[in-house]
């Protein structure tokens, strides 16, 4: 406890490294273009962070990472504490250096995981148990070790622990979730010790819209969280209800602070929250489905190991930068049809690429006033999808 | 028959694409520095090719491939005119466009996939029948259909279809294939028709020097040939053996002709074959080796999943410019434990630079009569490796 009351005292002396800017919100909507600086560098919002899940985006060296536009990565601290262990990444000079990436990281508390992938998950106030997916050892993940772990690490923006239910779920059961998650977040604000590390605070509340802005509220109450994040959603209920609690959540959240959805999501996902304020993304669909053959262009997604692709020459998108689009569709085909590793690697580069031009080019939009046109273009384009 | 004079007689009119220049003979040994022109550009040699069966480096991009130092690629007939087909790459664009390599490309004769990997192979005079190891269709492969084949592909330089034999044979078996790979050499001139495309004589003889010599000579009578390969070796016949064939072959070869020994080998492999020679090389071993974690340095090679490397800092290679060595030794060996694509691909990439370094220190050395004291110098490094 002494500890960290130095610690709390130590901070605020200290000139924070972060700040966020909100330059414009579209006359048409709620859209926002905003700023979030970080210790490595600066991040331009609306942003769309690639899921580097083990210390890697799966398939790219960072150099294509970075061609990819992405300006931030996220790493998972449930996977990195569990392989190779944090103390080593620390060791190795912190995952930035790890993974040979210099901008700006975030880290998701290893909540998500413990709650979907580890076994034997117990919930008591004071932690989650586990057994890890790996081998099965025993372990535990309260607020004060998830943020230990995240400052061993060193990403920029931390996330707190939270406590995610799978949905459906009793009011009681969500209700006592959201309640510990604020709990919890007020927990991992006293464990920080580095000045360079920003926290998120994460919103719960199932899909009750009450709940959901309650719990924003009394969140936005602490001034210490750098930024808010929307949790707890994009797993199985619905576009609807998803974009209900997007709605219910931001007018709550402090204007001046960044908003994250997590885990979110398709790219119609991401232009729905940006017009209804949401600031940052991250997802493993750009990345897994490119590894499983699905390209996303602005006409809809293309599968690559249909036989209407055997002989066509064009890029998977006319104009687009990527390593995939200088081959052939034809090409791509091949790739997979013959199970060679470049067919995932040049989709994941393509996915990837495709999400940060999206985010680049809301931002412009935004800027512009005209987020609603970009809206509807984007939709109408992915509309003519052709059926398989 | 008619079709083959005319295209001979039309041939013979134009100007070649191809030339050989021999800069330097060392004075030291047999090492020469010359150059080959293909109509996709230049190649020092001596040189190293990496394979790309399917139209693909495994697991790495065109930009990465130029940027291992590599300046020509090698592509499999066989695999190639399986899948996708030789026709679909060719409504494609042919193999460069294909690949998106636009620098030169060897393509194999299929013969050595149709003798080590298809099923039920059955040689007559005419051809060899075989069934694909991918479907179990019944196919036929004859020096004119591997012409034609590698014609459709477009490659700068063809390979004749030879008769390669398993080691140990029978002198008589390995006389009778030998026999057949001159007769089928002069058929793949006869069916040649395009003139932007060197084809290359193969020498067999199994381990026999004087076979290999008639071989050789019998070859060297065709001046048609823009090169020549030592084929059938690194099959297991150990190295005191395939050495003792290089050096019965090599003197008995033109001159002014470049001299590729295929299939070889280990960095040692090539130092030896440069120190007698040799020309060109080919193999699977770094870019296979790389994607089982096995590194090669100066200093012999290194078992990345070792728990000696998990918290080493150190790049694989001092000073090496490809993108493993932005990395510690300590993140590789976790990609490798955590069954990431990105340990692969990095190896690959270390690898197949480490072997373009090679051969371009073995250039350096021959054009300034140091190649001894590089072979040297290069052999006592690798003696250096820690065993397990």
């Amino acid at each position: 406890m002494v500890g960290s009351l130095l610690s709390r005292t130590r901070l605020s002396g200290m000139a924070t490294p972060f700040s966020f800017k909100l330059h414009h919100v579209d006359r048409g909507c709620a859209a926002r273009r905003s700023s979030l600086t970080t210790p490595h560098g600066v991040v331009e919002l609306p942003t769309f962070m690639p899921v580097g899940t083990q210390g890697t985006i799966k398939g790219l060296t960072v150099s294509q990472v970075r061609e990819t536009g992405a300006q931030i990565v996220l790493g998972n601290t449930y996977h990195l504490a569990l392989r190779p262990g944090e103390d080593v990444v620390s060791d190795l000079g912190g995952l930035h250096r790890f993974m040979g990436w210099d901008g700006p990281i975030l880290t998701d508390s290893g909540g998500f995981q413990v709650f979907s992938l580890a076994e034997s998950t117990k919930v008591t106030e004071q932690s989650a148990v586990f057994q890890s997916h790996i081998d099965g050892k025993k372990l535990e993940l309260s607020p004060e070790r998830s943020i230990e772990i995240q400052e061993a690490l060193g990403s920029d923006i931390a996330m707190v622990l939270d406590h995610v239910i799978a949905l459906p779920a009793s009011d009681e059961d969500v209700l006592d979730a959201c309640e510990r998650t604020i709990r919890w977040a007020q927990r991992c604000l006293k464990a920080r010790s580095r000045s360079d590390q920003a926290q998120f605070a994460i919103v719960q509340g199932g899909l009750s819209r009450e709940l959901r802005i309650a719990c924003a509220q009394q969140l936005a109450a602490f001034p210490e969280f750098e930024g808010y994040a929307i949790g707890g959603l994009s797993v199985g209920e619905g576009e609807a209800d998803m974009l209900r609690m997007i709605e219910a959540t931001c007018p709550v959240l402090p204007i001046e602070k960044p908003r994250y959805l997590m885990g979110v999501g398709t790219p119609k996902d991401l232009v729905e929250a940006i017009r209804r304020g949401v600031d940052m993304f991250d997802c493993i669909i750009p990345s897994h489905n490119g590894r499983n053959a699905l390209a996303y262009t602005d006409g809809g997604r293309l599968r690559m190991r249909n036989l209407c692709h055997q002989r066509d020459e064009r890029p998977l998108e006319e104009g687009c930068p990527c390593p995939a689009c200088q081959h052939s569709r034809g090409y791509i085909r091949h790739l997979f049809l013959a199970n060679e590793m470049l067919g995932p690697i040049l989709l994941t580069a393509h996915n990837v690429t495709y999400y940060q031009r999206l985010v680049a080019e809301a931002r412009a939009a935004i800027a512009n006033d005209s987020y609603m046109d970009f809206y509807h273009e984007k939709i109408v384009g992915w509309q003519r999808e052709k059926p398989d």
